[in-house]
């Protein structure tokens, strides 16, 4: 693997694309592949055994696009398959959210924080995030609450109003956060809903997951002498499913990324 | 195709679920292959590409299950892939869910109705409902309205409550809904909202395309002589994924039903 090479990142559709804009900050020289699975999500309510078999078929078609190392910006994906991944190509670096969320609370949250780490039902039933927090800061007060709506939600466009608050009231009501000091935003679809819980629940820290992944993914590339001295190639967007709500995602997040350009239709046919 | 062999039905996901006892009451004779592709729902927003590939996919997987009639539960699925599925098919009987609505509305709308159509995006944006009444039934007032949140919803099991309120009245607020007398359910996911809609809006009437699929089945395998005469062989429930979400559903619309024995978890690999 060389320097100049791509990093490869995956998400199970739109979600990852909120760490886009840290990474291109922090890694301006970098060319990324970006692969959304929008014609398979969401991932968040699926079995471990079709979360695994999805995310090891992408780090492939990744793999054979010549990659250096891979982001898996996804908490489903990283929560059931980075174990597995790591042991299937052991000379890859993988980055998976979970882990460097864990070592940035574990340095940064206030002595006895009570925090409730939120995600989908996958991510909150592995317990890797409360596993890994209570080994290194017994003190914190955790806990976890799956919210398997908010994904479809805002794939489908919904970012404020009175339907988006009665989707955070139905997974985290006033009862249940008062009990808190901070949520975790444990999906990469969550920093979407910033706004609407600020504001419904002004007293609250939020922890944003791709503030943590950006600076380790950083590190770990320059240790392995793999950080790119100059941008060679555009980065590539690929999506299994050109689906109208992807493009619209990409045109909000990435304002100036010229979609039709950009991206390419796999639909899944030629190699999975 | 003799008529002892099985009828195969499908659907992206659950939705199709809520056919089954209005099926099983009309035809108690017939042996059902349901297949419910849990691993890749929903469909509602993905590209037609997509659809039908997935829609040929599980119409091969069926076929060599040696079934004798094809039952497509899914107006997205009906909307896109029909016409292709038929030609790739010539002498496999394939019932969709769309026509048979058309035609018992075209029999049974009151003069001069003003009837909202509700579906996913892909369905609202095919227009074959408005189409197909506008030859049968020029005298009605059709409006259309895609729904795209409500799937999601009611996968994760969302069934009454503020949530769901606030879920109806994103798409259907009452501005909309005051010039409508009836509303046609156009995905077969839809009748679990029945409840909420009759509240919320009691003096809407509410078409369920169930009731008109089944008659259309029966009258056609009855035509072709191909109506099973005895119960030769239990029902067989297949599902892409095996989630928590498609487990709970089952036990909740075909009460008796044992998913643990009843149920084969594909997974996608072996054949598509």
């Amino acid at each position: 693997m060389h320097k100049s090479a791509a990093i490869g990142i995956f998400d199970s559709g739109l979600g990852g694309l909120t760490v886009l804009p840290f990474l291109k900050a922090e890694l301006p020289h970098e060319q990324l592949i970006y692969f959304g699975d929008t014609a398979r999500t969401p991932y968040g309510s699926k079995s471990a055994k079709t979360i695994l078999k999805f995310s090891s078929e992408i780090t492939d078609f990744l793999l054979r696009r010549g990659i250096k190392a891979l982001i898996i910006a996804c908490n489903t994906a990283t929560a059931i398959a980075l174990p597995e991944l790591r042991k299937k190509h052991p000379e890859l670096p993988i980055f998976g959210i979970i882990q460097p969320v864990i070592q940035r609370l574990s340095r940064s949250a206030a002595p006895g924080e009570r925090l409730l780490i939120l995600g989908t039902k996958t991510t909150i039933n592995s317990g890797l995030y409360e596993s890994g927090l209570k080994v290194l800061r017994p003190d914190l007060e955790l806990g976890a609450v799956a919210c398997p709506t908010w994904v479809p939600l805002l794939e489908e466009g919904v970012r404020d109003g009175a339907f988006l608050d009665a989707a955070i009231q139905y997974h985290l009501p006033l009862d249940l956060v008062k009990n808190y000091d901070s949520l975790l935003l444990g999906c990469t679809h969550y920093p979407l809903l910033k706004n609407s819980l600020q504001r419904l629940y002004p007293g609250l820290k939020l922890y944003d997951p791709s503030e943590s992944l950006v600076p380790v993914v950083k590190e770990g590339l320059s240790e392995l002498k793999l950080l790119a001295e100059q941008k060679e190639a555009e980065d590539i967007f690929y999506a299994s499913d050109l689906s109208s709500n992807f493009l619209n995602m990409i045109t909000e997040l990435l304002p100036g990324t010229d979609a039709d350009t950009r991206f390419r239709d796999l639909s899944i046919p030629p190699e999975f």
